[in-house]
């Protein structure tokens, strides 16, 4: 079985088959209050029961802290607030008991956001799971428990969500399949954060492979291998270790310079979700923070973050990042991240739809809030703004004056923030790579983010399995437009990174470098191999490189041709 | 009320919403089959008293020729064969009336695909068409009858499907508006080939405007005026009155020829959808077709055309042209256009998904039919085959192999065929801009697609009420892709055309003339209407303009200057 290399490394475990159940909650007024009323009060017992389970599980098999959230669980689940205002909204609304728990459990948790305080953030999340948890036992659905896997796992589902890759910090989750994504989908993107072996879009695997079964992925392949052989056992198991060695090696050169040869410095960067991954790019020996994705603040919940609660988000990578860069992104929802309280229409193509700075050109709030947060952190370390989606000049500009007035602001309160801050854009719609040199007026930096880029410059969808011929980086029309970005930004003076897969990918790296790129950004984990490779190379080669490559008509000809030139290094 | 101006022209009548029903069948077993047989009983009856009503109608209102098509409706509707299949499907799967009524029509409509001949084809239309009342009626759904509407009537609905707009040709319809879609949507591509006024994306138009209220559009502003005052009533009726004399004055030109003031010959075209717009592309004066959309020939049917079906549609468009090229362009399913046989899997972003020549290189038999029918079709006249969404060199080498093995198979046939027949593709991809060079290696012609283009390159989907700003040629990047593009034709001495709608558009023509663009396909009514502004130019002064619009840095820019330059004409 075969499938898109979406996360490298070696992964051995029992198969996992995981039909994630969607809970849609309709509300159902056919109903018998009476019915409905002991629904609530079996599901009740049933999800206590289960939790009182979990605890003495997690207590025997993992810890006592990890069991203490059980407990916790157990105590909001005895709540006599919630549990009354969901009977009360049973008997005046007449509905059923689902649509009753989703709306009390709602109400709360609107309310406990509006609160500025770490201690209620952790009872809202774990009001969220108790909730969801309590609805799947009313609707019959069984939930699996990534925490309390306690044997060696590879997971087999049709896709996963940022909010399950949560679970997966759990070191007996070895790897992961899914049916559909490509390599730059948002489950590929997590397992590269977490150097967890993936591959992606194998047609029908949750069918195909068989619960229990033992699997080896070698998701720098794209291979799945079921039962293997002892012989292919032995050779995975081989090629694991000699993976952990490299991955040794590397780690003298955490505190190395990025440099080449000829003394020429880049920087390699982190692309991060939350602040917390900022460590894994200090651990690394990151050079900074090329992406910080903040549309992940965003998303599993009910409201939009305060702006009190995004600058201390941001705040807090500033100063992990110890004066190293802060690129932050604003917020890019829409497309395949859904932020519900934005009640963005659902769309015929998302990714052709209202996203990311469309949006928030049109809700001043939504944005002046945001860009308050970024710019009161810049106090506190080296922040840069970056707004995604930049198609035309016009954008450009009333993002820039957004930026203004959001300074100005600021000075009025007297909030201390970098009046120098740097504002720079995505280069992602083909129309900014265009029109590079125009926008190049107007933006400080620039990073190319390839994902997009390429999907869009190939009219290619990204999570289109069908597609994956197209949605490749080294087709000559995507390198075209990377590297006209790049001679824009090198006229003008200003600074070119790419914060798209490709900056971490070992084969383009001497192209882009030759291009003349400055910046990559990439997942932690491919930190320490770039600068081992950028390390090796020597820029005044590296024009021959670039027009040899140029000349070439086929992505298999450019990757035949980068293949063997790494080889040589 | 303002929408986008869709299709010139002014439209005076009353408003008609028409919400269309979507009927969905899904197989019913939970009933009794004595309650079903009884609805399709009920059914049959009402469906009977409709045509009956209608012919009368027809016969008193329009004319007799009108009136039979409901006669030999009725005649379908007593078919003791069709009858008896539904009832025998009803008795053995116990299903629903609807469910066997629909299985049945479907096997019959696919025994009469299987046979070439010109009077069965239109008994399939037919009993399509009662099919559909039939079902209707068992499912209670109103039906708007467009061919019997009797008064000046503008049309208000979500949008309008190929398959609506057939009714249009009643001349009592003056004009549509759509809540959904864009300039470049296919309702407003037909209006366009209609000369039927036509406003677009008029958000929640079905709910605002009121059914039966006194309507004028302005199809060339965009502009909705409900029960117009007695002066606006005025001052439109004189403009309708002054396009119907420029129409008039235009037609002196139709025999001119296309050539500017210092002599440069361009080619002024049709995009045609049937054999039949060809005659209207010829009444229109055009030079030829420079888009022949072949998918209609493959939508609103249950199996494939034949090759002879086909090449008949093919050799017909060719001999009306009468030796004018025609450019056939090879079957773009997909996106938005719907073909239920191709068995697509619903995509999450269509636009960007498996679509066009990435359908027709992986199914060898549709390919190679099609491209048997056009070859045989270029004994008859001047054909050219054109391959839709190439993105890549290779694409297009293995779409040229694609037409090299259906030569083979014709020779050994010995059916006579165009051997030097011309081989080239539509620039819609942003890709196959950017790599336009590279493709002008292996491509006869290129004809750019500006709606498609647009759309990729600012990622924008041009159906997306949301993004009109940017579904604009007239950003500075959309206009660099398609000079790049035209520049590397000229450069390897390949025609260069265009197909999208920008090629119809009185500001841009100039624009792409100076940038050297050889030929223009629009919709017929615009063809003698850009004949006299292409006479009205002179190359030699366009140099300036390219230069001057070039320099611009945004679409608002760019029109204004353009407007300025077409006022000075």
């Amino acid at each position: 079985m075969n499938g898109i290399a979406a996360s490298d490394g070696i992964g051995i475990g029992k198969a996992r088959i995981v039909n994630k159940p969607i809970i849609e909650v309709t509300k159902q007024n056919k109903v018998q209050t009476d019915v409905e009323r002991q629904k609530l009060t079996d599901a009740v017992a049933m999800t206590e029961k289960q939790l009182k389970n979990l605890e003495d599980v997690a207590k025997r098999q993992i810890g006592e802290d990890e069991a203490k959230v059980f407990e916790a669980h157990q105590m909001i689940l005895q709540d006599p607030e919630w549990m009354s205002s969901i009977e009360q909204i049973l008997k005046e609304e007449k509905c059923d008991a689902a649509y009753a728990t989703d709306k009390a459990t709602r109400a709360f948790i609107q309310i406990f956001e509006g609160i500025d305080d770490a201690y209620i953030k952790e009872r809202v999340a774990d009001l969220r799971d108790v909730s969801h948890r309590l609805l799947s036992n009313m609707l019959g659905i069984d939930l699996v428990d990534y925490s309390l896997i306690q044997e060696d796992t590879i997971l087999v589902g049709r896709d996963f969500e940022p909010s399950d890759t949560v679970g997966f910090t759990n070191p007996f989750i070895k790897g992961f399949i899914t049916e559909i994504g490509s390599a730059s989908s948002h489950s590929a993107i997590i397992a590269k954060t977490m150097g967890l072996p993936a591959v992606i879009g194998v047609p029908e695997a949750t069918k195909k492979i068989e619960e229990g079964i033992q699997l080896i992925i070698d998701g720098g392949t794209g291979e799945v291998f079921e039962s293997p052989s002892t012989d292919m056992m032995q050779k995975l198991t081989t090629k694991l270790e000699q993976q952990k060695e490299e991955a040794e090696a590397l780690k003298k050169l955490i505190t190395a310079e990025s440099m080449t040869i000829d003394g020429i410095a880049v920087e390699i960067s982190g692309n991060i979700a939350n602040p917390k991954d900022a460590v894994h790019v200090m651990e690394n020996g990151g050079d900074g923070v090329g992406l910080f994705r903040s549309e992940f603040l965003f998303m599993d919940r009910e409201t939009a973050p305060t702006e009190n609660e995004q600058f201390e988000a941001y705040k807090r990578a500033a100063e992990i990042l110890k004066g190293k860069p802060l690129i932050v992104r604003t917020l890019d929802a829409g497309g395949d991240k859904h932020v519900p309280y934005l009640n963005i229409a659902s769309e015929m193509n998302p990714f052709l739809g209202y996203r990311a700075i469309r949006i928030c050109l049109d809700r001043d709030d939504l944005f002046q809030t945001q860009l308050r947060a970024i710019l009161r952190a810049s106090h506190y370390g080296f922040v840069k703004i970056m707004f995604p989606m930049i198609a035309t000049y016009d954008e450009l500009r009333s993002a820039k004056e957004a930026v203004q007035k959001a300074k100005e602001t600021l000075k009025k309160l007297n909030q201390p923030y970098d009046e120098a801050i740097q504002v720079g854009i995505m280069v992602e719609v083909p129309s900014a790579a265009a029109i590079a040199d125009i926008l190049a007026t107007e933006a400080d930096f620039m990073s190319i983010g390839t994902n997009d880029l390429t999907q869009y410059v190939m009219a290619a969808d990204r999570m289109n399995e069908l597609l994956g011929n197209l949605n490749n980086t080294f087709h000559p029309a995507v390198l075209r437009m990377i590297y006209q970005t790049i001679k824009a930004c090198k006229n003008a003076g200003k600074m070119v990174g790419m914060c798209g897969e490709a900056a971490g990918d070992k084969l383009l790296i001497p192209l882009l470098l030759g291009m003349g790129l400055e910046e990559f950004s990439m997942s932690p984990t491919k930190i320490l191999k770039s600068r081992e490779i950028i390390r090796r190379l020597d820029t005044r080669a590296l024009g021959t490189l670039v027009d040899t490559v140029m000349a070439l008509k086929t992505a298999d000809e450019i990757k035949a041709y980068l293949e063997t030139f790494s080889r040589r290094l």
